[in-house]
């Protein structure tokens, strides 16, 4: 197979992401559905937190003035009552309501209980232990701004506002299309006759798509035949991203890239990846299509370099980096010369195993991995012995 | 607030996970809804993948052994027909099942097509282009081993085998019990009248309990009676982990570490942890009891120190490293001595901005935090323009 062009996975990004728009459309969501998506408006706490004075220890409420000069040589009484006026105190514990003359609170450590009196031993600045009002949220300050991605506590946090709401933009839908004659749907009960496979492929991108925030359309198999690949992406312009499975090298059948050029703009056909090279993309009616090739190894390379990041810029879901454990390898592995290589590894603890048989069609590979050693363009590989990063495979 | 015990955090969390037994309760649930489940069986290969011999090329089976002695000086011609005989070769796509007579698959490149015949310069290996019966997967092979986590791309693996059910562990049961007489439930519409507070507690320990792979059981809002909370304690040991929040301090009405030494062994009262020190540990009837702060940051803190970990363990679900980042601090950040603190940040791309308001009952400090900057006992704290790693608040 080959190629006349080969970019770089960097570049090759750069030019799809550059024709990626982030979504516009919203909806609005019960505050509890809304964990992981993506606010489309800043939000601002519609009250002061605290909206009273509220103490930040258990002990008793003062007015500061009393207290002035107080010392263990010249201690000060108050009587313990309900209220705070001159000369008196009131318990409080933490959270309570600050009584409205006192200005500061003691904690129950510093004082010395006598009776229904108490004895001081030390002055107290004015707002000592008094959490004022707006102290914490101020009212209309922005609490969350626009594309905040919302987490379990800020859940906990807008119901604690009163904020039971909230308006996120849509997921992104990706159709998913899948092309090849000799490929069959699933779900695969009988083994599939020699020459056919299963469509895993679809399934695979589909629970990605999923993963990774969007909304997965999915599509009929569509054998090798140019007409039928260019209604079916058509039919698909109404989405937010469309991911071809296949049909994509430089065979005489693999009509999928020319589809995307006479449809759009085809960015990019052949790039620096390993396995992945025959990865096309391009981009019609502000859709952008990543054409990934069949082979299960090789698509799911392709996905984690092109499809994650574009489907979160899609979705306008800011991008979290990829969780790596640093390794040492137990044994060497070698890259091709001006491609970004994924080799797949095993994990056992900190030791990274490289898996032997990764051909790009090879199913077991993709099981038996626990994750990716990306190996730069510029990197001939490692040596049995170096420490990596390996890139778990979510 | 005085606590006679300070434990260590990592002793805490070592003697409270060693209290804890991974669920041996499983279900079986179909392959495409299995996705964050952990296997509670090892997964045998039910086929040879391939199961035919399969061609690696586009190109043309043939017999080695026509080709012995091929060469540049003494080209072979063969008869290109549908099947492979003495002195024939049989046209193949990748993926094709190689003809039974045939041993070799010759790439379409090294070959010179002239009329129905074509020419070939090189002798070529037995078995060269040709996936043998079973050389991705043999059949019975352990595709998957016992407490894999199933991943999207395992999904797709399975659905190729044609394995459309798998027996996993069923999901971990957390029972969420708020305490304190001045809470009130969720949702808050009004604004809570002074001295009350909304119990967000709840709700966000519940969604970190689903995001973490459990189920979350909620109770109602306990008031500080030491009957009342060994009640609803005893009520839910038919759970796989209790979470109390609330009521864990000194104070009198600090009932819950008590009860739970009372109903079965506390392991911990008191640990090194800023914010979280109130933190109690303890088990009964085999089930971990976590007693977090009710102060929601110092709770969040504790869930990410103790309840993680503690429901990825009951719940036989392997632990995944935190995501973090790289980031260089604007600002200093100091740390208790003794005490493991969880200083919480704003991450500007990798700029990481101390929060200054971040006392434990501080409401905004959560939602304003992208991470937190995890310093050891042993750290006094780190100046401005340290390199940290910041721990992603997910």
């Amino acid at each position: 197979m080959l190629f006349r062009e080969r970019t770089d996975v960097g570049k090759a990004k750069e030019m799809f992401l550059a024709e990626i728009k982030g979504m516009e459309k919203t909806e609005l969501l019960p505050a509890t559905s809304s964990i992981g998506r993506v606010l489309s408006t800043s939000i601002l706490a519609p009250r002061n937190v605290p909206h009273y004075r509220r103490s930040a220890m258990d002990g008793f409420a003062v007015r500061s003035v009393d207290l002035m000069g107080a010392s263990p040589t010249n201690p000060v009484m108050l009587q313990v009552t309900d209220e705070v006026i001159e000369g008196t105190c009131a318990p409080v514990n933490t959270g309570d309501c600050v009584p409205d003359d006192a200005d500061a609170v003691l904690m129950m450590e510093d004082t010395i209980s006598i009776g229904d009196m108490i004895e001081i031993r030390a002055q107290v600045h004015p707002g000592k232990n008094v959490g004022e009002i707006g102290e914490d949220v101020r009212k209309n300050e922005i609490i969350f701004n626009k594309s905040h991605l919302l987490r379990p506590c800020d859940i906990a946090v807008l119901a604690s506002l009163g904020i039971n709401n909230v308006k996120v933009y849509a997921k992104p839908i990706v159709a998913i299309i899948p092309t090849g004659k000799d490929l069959l749907p699933l779900p695969g009960d009988d083994v599939p006759p020699p020459g056919k496979t299963l469509d895993i492929n679809s399934l695979m991108i589909g629970e990605y798509v999923k993963k990774w925030g969007g909304i997965a359309r999915y599509c009929d198999i569509v054998p090798e035949d140019k007409q039928l690949i260019e209604d079916i992406i058509k039919a698909n312009l109404d989405t937010d991203m469309i991911v071809v499975s296949g049909g994509t090298s430089v065979g005489d059948k693999d009509y999928v890239p020319a589809v995307v050029e006479k449809l759009g703009k085809k960015l990019v056909h052949g790039v620096g990846l390993s396995p992945g090279k025959p990865t096309a993309l391009g981009v019609a009616d502000n859709v952008p299509i990543l054409c990934m090739p069949g082979y299960p190894a090789a698509g799911l390379v392709a996905l984690f370099a092109f499809g994650k990041s574009a489907l979160r810029k899609a979705g306008n879901i800011p991008d979290i980096p990829e969780t790596t454990i640093r390794a040492t390898l137990s044994g060497k592995i070698m890259s091709r010369e001006g491609y970004v290589s994924y080799a797949r590894v095993i994990l056992d603890g900190d030791i990274a195993r490289p898996l032997m048989t990764a051909g790009a069609g090879i199913l077991s590979s993709i099981a038996k991995s626990d994750g990716f050693v990306i190996i730069p363009e510029n990197v001939e590989g490692y040596e049995e012995g170096s420490k990596v990063d390996v890139v778990l495979i979510e």
